[in-house]
């Protein structure tokens, strides 16, 4: 049972990493198939574990202005250079350390994430409001078949969320109000500063998005318009 | 028989209006629905003609720095209102003004263009580059079923074409150098405005943009890598 709600919103907006792809599971299938091809003896689960955990000081790093803005490809090819020497990774040319940054572009998306948002597709507008960049998301969205109306970015707005340019760029830029536009996302800080925008808020329980051992909180926030097991779910809660 | 062209293009933009779909045929069947209802004698395609015939000179007042950034969609509710004078047209609601104004957001494609399309996002990513904002283009891809990877609009940048930032904009945006990108449309304009900023160029005829009678110039114009007779023809010779 979700509280009741104001209008129907005319476009959702969704997290993507974590939300609607798996990065830990990618990001560790990812290594695990480096690892093999260069014969490399690593624990790629605390690999991916802190490749993840340098995103949000370096993106703090931009919000705060000490960086220029720069994209998340750089970013997370920033901290993958300290990783590399962190986990004695030797002997990589430079299309190989580029390839494995870019398995960010090849994130696969939760079992439900493509039927459910084929299902949402047919009464919203569905977009990505992601930090990460606009290729990152194109070429996602091809190798997954991810069937979004559009790819919205942190970096069309040259903000990071939660700063809330993001979320009152994506209303405008989807030409609705912000209390038109739903934002999806498995994090309750997002929807948090989504909601301190205006928007209407759905959050996705997500359990195993730090790996089978991590409790993440995905308990019900009386906050938020809806809460949903996960994007099949939440077609069936947003036809009602 | 093309020239030989450089590297295969990993990324193709497209304009829009007269590219994509004929805004011509689509005015003049919108504004005979909203004539029929309200009981007008309107010429719809003198009033189509005179609609897009408003919209460079608008964009010219943006582009010169005497207007602040406008999205088309208030160009053209400015042209328009100014039109409604002119063609004696009254009586009309706000909501029906709002509604007619957004015919540019149902425009309909050419015959050739959602297959063609289809054909060419398999072996590229296919995204939009217009003038038309990015409100317009998601609703008009939604309701034509144009299979877009990517919504790339000139409000992104705040330019319009044929602004260099535009074209080197949805290079950066899409991650690929502009000699990796090839800009399709059927105004030659604008594709040598995308060639001076390094881009690749498929020239599309369409013949029929300006109705029946119009004889645009949709000869061979050596300077561009590619002249295609639709979109079928274009998937075809970028296949080779």
């Amino acid at each position: 049972m979700s509280p009741v709600r104001g209008p129907k919103a005319k476009a959702l907006v969704f997290d993507v990493f974590g939300t609607v792809v798996d990065w830990r599971g990618s990001l560790i299938r990812e290594g695990r198939l480096l690892g093999r091809r260069k014969k490399l003896d690593v624990d790629w689960a605390a690999f991916a574990d802190a490749w993840r955990a340098g995103y949000r000081p370096a993106m703090a790093r931009v919000r705060s202005g000490e960086l220029p803005w720069t994209k998340i490809d750089d970013l997370h090819r920033m901290i993958l250079d300290g990783l590399l020497a962190k986990f004695g990774i030797r002997g990589l040319r430079e299309e190989e350390i580029v390839h494995f940054n870019h398995a960010w572009h090849r994130l696969k998306p939760w079992p439900d994430a493509k039927t459910g948002l084929g299902k949402l597709r047919r009464r919203h507008v569905i977009a990505t409001l992601s930090n990460g960049n606009v290729a990152l998301l194109v070429n996602m969205a091809k190798s997954a078949g991810l069937p979004w109306d559009c790819i919205l970015s942190a970096e069309l707005v040259r903000h990071y969320k939660p700063d809330p340019e993001t979320y009152l760029g994506a209303a405008d830029l989807l030409g609705v109000r912000p209390g038109e536009l739903m934002m999806v996302a498995a994090h309750k800080d997002d929807l948090h500063a989504a909601r301190a925008c205006g928007l209407q808020t759905a959050f996705v329980a997500r359990a195993r998005e730090y790996g089978p051992a991590a409790k993440p909180d995905v308990s019900r926030d009386p906050a938020f318009d809806v809460h949903a097991r996960d994007f099949n779910d939440l077609a069936r809660q947003l036809a009602r």
